[in-house]
C-alpha cells in the first residue's frame, strides 16, 4: 500500500483540484462527478466500482487515516491514484476542518436506462417529489436500503442525491439502490402505474391506515417534501395512506414518516 | 399589540442579553433557561407557560414578523417584554443571519418531580441513554408526541433537549411532553421496572421483532446513541426487540429507529 501512496504537500496542488473548497462546490451537475465522503461511503464506491455503475476516480486521505482503512483501500484498480496529505494541508484544500479524513472522487457511469423495465415481478420502489433538503435525500435512500426497496425514482425537482451530504447521509445507500431522477411527479408515476404498480402517497390526511394497504406485487410509496407535501394532481390521482398519529403535532419529519411507512409497505410485501 | 412592542436600536442594549450570540452559548446549564426559536417552537411555549411548566420570560422579534404571528402574541401575558428590531441589529444581536426571526427566551420551571409515580397505570415511555446530539434529542421527543407515549427519560449522560437546537428539530415537543433526565441508564430502567414497566431496549441483535411484542399495560421503548449502542450491562437486562431491516446495511440512524419503534409499539398498546 505504502508504495502507491502520493504525497501532497501544497494545497494549491492541480492533481488534487476537484477537492478544493468542497463545502461551496457541486460536482454533481456538471460533470457526474460526485465526492464521497468518510470510510464506510468510500468502501460503498469501491463495491460500486466494481459493478460498473459507478467509477473511483482518485482518492484523497489524511495520511494517520491510511493504515485503519487499508481493507478498504485493496479493492481499489491500481489505476486510482491514492493522495495522501498531513492535516494542515488537507484542511486548506478542502476549505474547513476535515475530521473524517477520507475523501474520493467518483463519477457516475451512463444513467440507469428504463430502470422500471429491469425492475423484478415483485417489487417495492420509493418516490421522492420535490425533495430538496439533501439530509432528507440521503435519509430516503438509507431507509429504501434498510427496507429492501428495489429503486428509488426522483422527479427533476428533487436534488441529485450524489450531492456530497446527501451521499453522506445515506451512509453510502446511493451508491448501492438503483435509481432514476427525471421527469414531473406525474410522470414518474404514470410510468409506474402502467407498469403495474399500485401507487400509495404519503400525507398526513391520506385515506388509508398504512398498516392496512392491500400487499401487490407491486408497490410504489410516493413522498413529498416536509411542510408542502405532495402536489393536489399527484394527490388527487392516486390512492393515499396516512401513518396513524396523535393529531396536536406537526406530521412526522419526511426521513422518519418515509422510514415508518417503508417498515410497514415492507412488512405488508413479506420483504422482512 | 403595537404599544407593547419595545424597539431595540443597538446589539448592546441590556435588555436583550441573553440573545446575544446564541449560536454559541448554551444556557440550559447554568439558569434553567433555554432559547425558543421559530414561531412554531413560540406557540409551544405559550402554552406551556399557561401550563405552569415553563415561563416566557421575553421575547425579541425581527420587525416584519410581527403581524404574521400576532395570533400567538395575544397569548402573552402582558408583564412579557416584547422586543423588536430590523434585520441588521437583529443578526448583530445573535450573530449570525436569523432569517426565521422569532426568538423568546423561556425558563423551566421546577424539574418534574416523581414523574413515574405520576404516569397512568397504561403508559407507553421512552428512555434515551447517552443522547448527545441535539438533532437526535429533538428527533426522539417529536416522535414520542406523534405516538402519544407518555413521557421521555433521559439518563444523566443525554444533552438537555431544551437546548436551541433539539428544542428546534422536537417543533416543540420538549415543552409538551413530560420529561426528566436524571441518574444512570440503569437507575432509569430499574425504576422504570420496579414500577411495573416492560423494558424493551432497541438494538439491531435485539432477540423479539418489534412487529411481535406482547402488549401490556406498561411499556419502555429504550435507545441509546448512533455507533456504540446501548451499554451491554443494560442490554443483558432487559427484553431486546429488533427492527427488522437488510443485512447489508448500517443500522437504521436513530431518530427513524426510534420512530418506528414507537410506530409498533404504541400500534401494539392500541394508541393509534
Amino acid at each position: 500500500m505504502a508504495s502507491r501512496l502520493i504525497a501532497v504537500e501544497s494545497a494549491d496542488d492541480p492533481r488534487i483540484a476537484e477537492f478544493r473548497d468542497i463545502r461551496e462546490r457541486d460536482l454533481t451537475g456538471r460533470q457526474n462527478r460526485f465526492i464521497a465522503e468518510g470510510s464506510v461511503v468510500l468502501r460503498m464506491l469501491v463495491e460500486a466500482n466494481r459493478s460498473g455503475r459507478f467509477a473511483v476516480e482518485k482518492v484523497l486521505l489524511l495520511r494517520n487515516r491510511v493504515d485503519g482503512i487499508a481493507a478498504i483501500l485493496e479493492g481499489l484498480p491500481d489505476s486510482v491514484p491514492v493522495y495522501v496529505a498531513e492535516a494542515q494541508v488537507l484542511d486548506r484544500i478542502v476549505g474547513f476542518h476535515l475530521h473524517r479524513g477520507v475523501l474520493a472522487l467518483g463519477r457516475r457511469e451512463v444513467a440507469e436506462i428504463d430502470l422500471i423495465e429491469r425492475l423484478p415481478e415483485c417489487s417495492l420502489v420509493l418516490v421522492g417529489c420535490g425533495i430538496s433538503n439533501h439530509d432528507n435525500a440521503g435519509s430516503m435512500f438509507r431507509n429504501a436500503a434498510a427496507f429492501k426497496a428495489d429503486a428509488v425514482f426522483l422527479d427533476e425537482t428533487s436534488c441529485d442525491p450524489l450531492y456530497r451530504k446527501a451521499l453522506r447521509v445515506s451512509v453510502g445507500s446511493v451508491l448501492s439502490v438503483p435509481y432514476e431522477r427525471k421527469g414531473t411527479a406525474l410522470d414518474v408515476l404514470t410510468r409506474l402505474a402502467v407498469n403495474g404498480f399500485a401507487i400509495w402517497t404519503l400525507s398526513p390526511r391520506g385515506e388509508t391506515d398504512i398498516r392496512e394497504i392491500p400487499p401487490t406485487s407491486r408497490m410504489a410509496l410516493v413522498v413529498g417534501t416536509e411542510g408542502e407535501g405532495l402536489p393536489p394532481a399527484v394527490l388527487e390521482r392516486f390512492c393515499s395512506a396516512r401513518i396513524p398519529q396523535s393529531e396536536e403535532l406537526d406530521s412526522l419529519n419526511v426521513a422518519t414518516a418515509t422510514g415508518i411507512a417503508l417498515f410497514a409497505m415492507s412488512s405488508a410485501a413479506k420483504l422482512i
